[in-house]
Parts: C-alpha cells; structure tokens; sequence
C-alpha cells in the first residue's frame, strides 16, 4: 500500500511492558506516556531501517525535533499489560518527517490508541537543516542525483 | 470573549519551573512533559473555578479520562525556564469537556507550545458518566432545571 | 550462596533499553530513572519467581509499599544502551521485603550502578500487613505449618 | 547549629503541589519521584545561595553528577497536596558535595521522607574536577587563598 506521498505505510512493531511508574491514581497509564512509547516506536523503526537514532544526533550531527504530537485514547492499558507499539513513517521531506503510530494489546491486538508526530530535521544547534543524503534511502527519498537531474517536488 | 460554543475563553495562569528531570540530551524539555504541564494547568483551572480536581475524583466519584491530546512546539524550553502554563475550557458538556493551553515563557511571553485536549466524564469505574449537576457551574454549563423546561442542544 | 537470612542471593536479570525520555541535558540517564528500573526488576524478579505482581494487588490485595530506597552511580548510562537489570531478594519476613540491585550494561557487563529498597507488606488501605501464606515459598519463608510447631524468629 | 564538618545545617525551604503525572496506582506518589523533588530542591538551595545551577553547567562548564542517592519514606504524599521540600548542604570539598533533604507536608509539617544525595563536581565531559574559587562561597568553603597559606584537609 502505498499512501499518497507515495511512501509505503509499513508498521515496525516493538514490545512494551507496561511499568507500575507509568500507571497513575486512576489505575491505567498516565496519558503523556503514550508519548514516551511513540518514541520507543521510533527509535525501534529506526532500527528496523538499518541506523540507530542515537547516531543520527552523535555521529552526524541531525535531531529530530518534535514539533507537533498527537493522541486518540480509545481503551486504557493497564500494570503489566503487555503492549505493541507500531510504527510508521506517514510522510517524509528530508526536512520534515512524520510517523503514525497504534498502540494494541498484545493479547487480542485491541487498539488503544492511535497518534501521530511531526519532526523538523535540525542541525546541533537546533537550526533548522536537511537530512544527510546518506539517510535518504532509510526515510524512502530517491537519492538527491535523481532530484538534480529532474524535476523535483522537494522543498 | 465568547466563542462559538458560548464558553467564555478566558485563560487560567499558572506557573511552572522546568526541572532538570524534564529535560534530554537535547537540552531541551522532552515533549511528553507539555501533557504534564497541561494537567497541571487543568488543576489551576479547577482550583481557579472554585473546586479541586482531587475531591472531584475522590468525594464526587467522577474522572475525567483523556480521550484525546495534541500539542504543537513553536520554540523549546529550557531548565531553569520560568513557563505560564495557559488553560481555558474551550468547550463542554456534561459528558465531554475541552480544554486547550498556551505554554508561554514569562520573561518575554514567548509562546513556546499551545494544545488541546479532550476528556470524557467517567464514574470511578472508568464507564461514561456525566457531570454531578453541581459542577454544571464551573463547566458554564447552565443548571439542568433550565434544561427540563426549555430547548436543549446539551447530546 | 547463602545470606545470613538463609535467602539465596540469586539474580534475576531483565534487559530495558534506555529511552530518551530517560536522558537529561547531561546527556545521561536522569538520577530518579534507576528507580524505575529497579521497580521493571522486581516486576521480572516476580515472573520469574512464579506470580504476576499485578496479581498481588489485585487479586490478593497485598502491596508492597517502598519505605526505603538507594542507590550508588558508578558509571553513566546513556540512550539506546542495552542495559542489564539484576535483581535479587536480600532479606524477607512476612512482612518486610528487601531487595538489591545491580545495573549492567549489556555489551560488556559494566557496572553502572548499584542499589537496595525495602518493601512494606499492606493491605489495599496501606495498612501494614503479612504476605499471604500463599506467597510465603516465593520469598524463600517457610510454610506457617514449620512456624506454628517450631521456634520462630519471625516478627 | 554547625555540624562536624562546620557546615551549617540551614535548610532551604521550596514548596511543590503534588501532579497527577506524579501519582501511582497506589493512589500515592511514586518513589522515584521523590528524588525529582529533591534535584527541585537542590536547584532552589543554589537560587538561595545567589547562583542558578543552570549557569553552574553552561557558564562556567561544571556538573554535579549524582553518585549518591537514598531515600526514607515515612508517610505517602497524595495528588494536591501541598508539599514542602526542604534541603541542606550536609558537606562540602570542592570536589564532592553531600545534600539532606526533607518531604514534609505543608498543612501540618508532618514528615512524609528524608533523603540524601552526593555529587560529584565534574567538567562538561562528565571527568572529575573542582568548584571554580567563585562558587566555594557558597558552598560554604574557605577561599582557597587560605587554603594555600594555612593547613588544608582539603583533599
């Protein structure tokens, strides 16, 4: 399948264990944690293309700054339960990417949640930047000979 | 100021100092931790109204579960940062309540986020509930005496 | 090996990776996050020992509520290590629970941090309490039959 | 009051309202959390002395990197309550730094925790270093002038 920016909505799922720390008053988890397992899905995703994120920052000087983040809550997870957090990339410039998540239980797959984000490619300093084209490949942009040569939709 | 839903818009301050447990390794507040400024605007919000958010869940037996979060980051926060944290019922009824916030910095009034959120009444067993008809008040919702003898739009 | 309690020092090991949530702007893991990890190795220590500790509370109404908590940092731990959690029961009685904890890295066996908590048997109400005779062999104590008929050191 | 180090034992007092993120399903706050409230502790303590920690690290490029922690947990804290974190410099040298703490409610002053953390003074790249001379004030320490012409256990 494949959406209308032409990048295929492919899911890598990573495993979650639900933490007592990550639970609240109300006996489910606390919402800005499904944040924190967006990012776990990430960095799982990233992974899962071939690179480690921690790279990206340390060895070639790219962050992923998050600028927008969303979450629809459906059922609550609970202490324990075991989670699956998926992962796609939903659109990619090599300055702006973004990722659509699900949240399921690994029992019986329920859909708990689904949520998406928006990261700026910045340089160190939190500048704004491009991806090095060493990374294109992993995001599903041609290589940046073929931008040269023809035409190009990118920013 | 009235907005399309009649609720007056008027925003509740409360402030925040950002701890070095909210920041990462990219110097900058982790985003999850905007969803944890806004409940902490929520609670200011209640207290700002007339009640506490705890007695709300604890002595009248109704929560309000989140159902939906987002957030858009215009510009980071940093330790040590003085943060308004910026809240206004943006519209409700006795069985959904919406709320959005505004993340300012205090020293120049830098609008760093803004937000929403979505929260459904629930009683103590997490099931959809409504408002107990004393908190109609603090919601702008009028009493339901009102209600039974007039036009209601109210689901 | 035996301790002086007669409590085999036996770890049970468990592998977290380490989030970014988890960094702060040092570009290491936040101090309060090792506490986490020691909960995610008891949560594994009660796996491996037979029982789900989300039964505990639920189903036996038994929790074991921290009352003290330390740890000594050796050596950093940073985003996306692999990091080994070691968990091993020092001390028990029916009533107080102690633990300890070694913090490895994965790849090499570092060791990054050391650490204990002691553990207070409750009730639902956070009333002091005995472990269920039911739980007694999982924390190495004797069955109560042993207790009734013969000499007990047990408070 | 000097303790045997001839440091005195003046506890700077910074108060925090329990956050709903910080609750647990125990309906209490979770453990790790404490030691949140005492990094929020320390960073008021140097505010009283007349330095922001956030300059410590980026002006004049040292760290207190945690080496040390515990925690005693006498009675639970509870979402809204209004808390008071007290904490006193307990020793100083200018290459380790040792800190008390107490959780105490501000409604009636009960002791809820006590706490302490040693810190070791590092340079931006985590290595072991000194105080720069500027900030011994406030540590407490004699200038090092002294240090030089008289007897030193300085280590």
């Amino acid at each position: 399948m494949k959406n209308t920016q032409g990048v295929e909505a492919v899911f890598v799922e990573t495993d979650v264990n639900v933490r007592y720390a990550e639970t609240d008053q109300m006996g489910i988890v606390y919402y800005a944690n499904y944040l924190v397992w967006f990012e776990v899905g990430r960095v799982a995703w990233c992974k899962a293309k071939g690179f480690r994120y921690a790279d990206m920052e340390s060895t070639d000087g790219r962050c992923l700054v998050v600028a927008e983040a969303s979450c629809r809550y459906k059922s609550p997870a609970h202490f324990e339960d075991d989670i699956v957090v998926r992962t796609a990339l939903s659109r990619a410039t090599d300055r702006v990417i973004r990722y659509r998540y699900e949240i399921r239980k690994k029992s019986d797959y329920e859909l708990l949640a689904t949520g998406e984000t928006a990261h700026v490619v910045t340089d160190r300093d939190h500048r704004p930047s491009r991806l090095p084209d060493f990374y294109r490949g992993y995001f599903s942009l041609p290589p940046r000979k073929t931008l040269r040569t023809g035409a190009s939709t990118d920013p």
